[in-house]
């Protein structure tokens, strides 16, 4: 009687929450303190002083009314036109306030960017490993996934595989660099080839490709090298930012899309964004947190953290035998599980108090996803199982 | 190329939208003080102010992840216990932490009810006048949309239209008392009718029919009556709450549902919620404001100010010659225009520089709705323009 639909949706039971249930009950069993869970990317540092600084001065110098009253449905216009601004110092870019919608978090604006351009059957290509709920934000769009296979050797792109995939029906493509879950940051090289190639398939096929970029870890990086502005690089990308993860504030929901003034069609892709928020039943991104977003743009909590983490593991596993793409960004390293199947890996891994995530659902089999943002002294205890973990394997032998 | 279907819903220039650009313009001409706007229904009181002390606590007291960090998708489980001790010492039902789902507010609430009980063409029953936004929701979650017309008598329920809507495709009836845009609240009387005639077409029909409630103005109450807690009422009942009015903080996105633990289906449906939830993008209610609401639960901003212009207003009104239901809650008044067609007589009060909305979107001809949400000085200011377009159709004259 009720939804068929939802029913089903309601009951994937995902393997986070399996993991989850198996953590928590384990830890009650054996102490919390010795679990090692890996499994969820939820930030692990402080948000930046300058975030509870400013809710507290602006609680003191504005009106109730002014913090928490309703915006506009894209947003405070004070507050798109400082973060268009910040944009344009930073990466020289010429965009207004007009330009920025303000959303509830990264899969908010992703799910706007999907369905103001989704007609029924339309093809979105997302290349693995991808987070897994592009899936369900494509299918709600009325749009159709195509699964670019990884590039297991480097995690950047298999461009064979990618021009073969565009055809007419091709919609958009979606990146997510640095990404979840391998990590791996675009090089130069790989956006310049990808550019090139979407423009000269747009003139091939005399359409627009649009390119959308999930940014939610644009700034969890430890590479000196800069990550290239999309916006500069092609005309019809949409950048997808939240600030869940540079301001370690993922439960507050707050980020925004920035839509290149070039894109075609543009006023009418924007409005067709704005149907689809009010259409998905957004109202308006949290007002508070709009301004805080709009005064905290560009800083960045403590992220120091992330690259000890990531150095120490990343070493750690390698000096035990893990096969592992050295990640420069985000907060997730994805090595090879030691068996074929990488569930059954995860599973081995419990039994040792490790928690981690197959690949499978990320579109990439045969890895597993080890989420980092995690207090040092996890990672520091966590190693002996790791390294037994994979003794066990370099000996043949069962658990 | 974009999405037809999104770019018509975000292109259907909502008469919201004509005429807040037509209040900006204005104001522009003849200065803000001069423009009589009761357009919007932005609460125009402050939040209490426990709403700043929680948070200034909380910031010192708590520790960031925790306070900002992701939370399950059906809400943090000390809130939704919270919440659920509360509601069971005011209305003595029997509801723990799993029947709270929290939630960005009452849209929100209200779609992810929708969604969870649609399938294809199942219809859903709402009575004129009846908040705008309804009939998206029940469209994206591919239900039809039933409107039994008003009784503008008194904006009770015509019960006689409701029972002969009944039928085996229904598979909810949606209700909003104190109502937006009418401010009528249901009588003790209409509640027994309701839920009695509900009861019976249950049993005739071999179905369950569910009773959403949509009750974000709970309590912006002017009565002593208490209002009946439909949980306690009707088994297949949803409470849709959202903090909104009560709290006076719209722009920050936070409500929860209370499901009756004797829905039927109880546990298939509550999945079906959180599938919903997920379908639509809404992660998680704001974490921070999820602790707000909590803590503030039962606290109510300063309603004597509406009550106040209602009193007002209303009085003036009808010494005009205005006809007009009286309400009891909420923030509005809905009277008769002065000439059927209400757009037309909202836009002759428009040259006056009063801002009104015509009853045509709610589901309502030849009614307007006055939001009363503003300084008590608009009401003031404002109440010689109203005279004044009452002459105008008493003198049978044009403007």
């Amino acid at each position: 009687m009720i939804s068929k639909k939802m029913l089903e949706t309601g009951s994937r039971k995902s393997i986070i929450r399996v993991i989850f249930d198996f953590g928590k009950e384990r830890a009650a069993l054996i102490g919390a303190e010795n679990v090692y869970d890996f499994s969820l990317g939820n930030p692990s540092v402080p948000a930046p002083e300058i975030v509870h600084q400013c809710i507290r001065t602006m609680m003191e110098e504005e009106s109730s009314t002014d913090i928490h009253g309703y915006t506009h449905l894209q947003g405070d216009i004070n507050v798109r036109s400082k973060i268009a601004d910040d944009i344009n110092r930073e990466h020289k870019t010429a965009l207004t306030g007009a330009n920025i919608y303000m959303t509830t978090g990264a899969t908010a604006s992703l799910r706007i960017c999907f369905s103001a351009i989704a007609n029924p059957g339309d093809e979105f290509i997302v290349i693995a490993p991808f987070f897994t709920e592009y899936r369900i934000g494509i299918e709600q769009a009325g749009g159709k996934m195509v699964i670019i296979p990884a590039r297991t050797k480097d995690f950047q792109i298999d461009f064979e595989a990618l021009e073969a995939a565009i055809n007419p029906a091709t919609k958009a493509l979606v990146i997510n660099s640095p990404n979840n879950p391998s990590g791996v940051v675009y090089t130069r090289e790989t956006i310049d080839q990808l550019t090139a190639l979407l423009r000269r398939k747009q003139e091939e096929l005399q359409q627009p490709i649009y390119l959308v970029s999930d940014e939610p870890y644009r700034e969890i990086l430890f590479t000196d090298e800069k990550l290239p502005y999309l916006l500069n690089e092609y005309d019809n990308s949409m950048v997808c930012y939240s600030y869940s993860k540079s301001l370690s504030i993922p439960g507050e929901r707050i980020g925004y899309i920035a839509f290149s003034p070039k894109l075609t069609d543009y006023t009418d892709l924007f409005t067709a964004a704005c149907g689809s928020a009010r259409y998905l039943g957004y109202v308006n991104a949290p007002s508070m947190f709009q301004k805080v977003a709009a005064i905290c743009n560009g800083s960045v909590a403590n992220i120091d953290i992330y690259r000890q983490n990531r150095d120490r593991l990343y070493e750690a596993l390698i000096s035990y035998g893990y096969e592992c793409v050295k990640p420069e960004g985000a907060f997730y390293l994805f090595p090879k599980a030691m068996e074929e199947d990488a569930s059954a890996f995860c599973a081995k891994g419990r039994e040792l108090n490790l928690l981690m995530l197959p690949g499978d659902d990320f579109g990439c089999k045969g890895h597993v996803r080890i989420a980092y943002c995690v207090d040092p002294m996890v990672i520091e205890r966590s190693l002996p199982a790791f390294k037994k973990l994979a003794e066990l394997y370099k000996k043949g032998q069962d658990l």
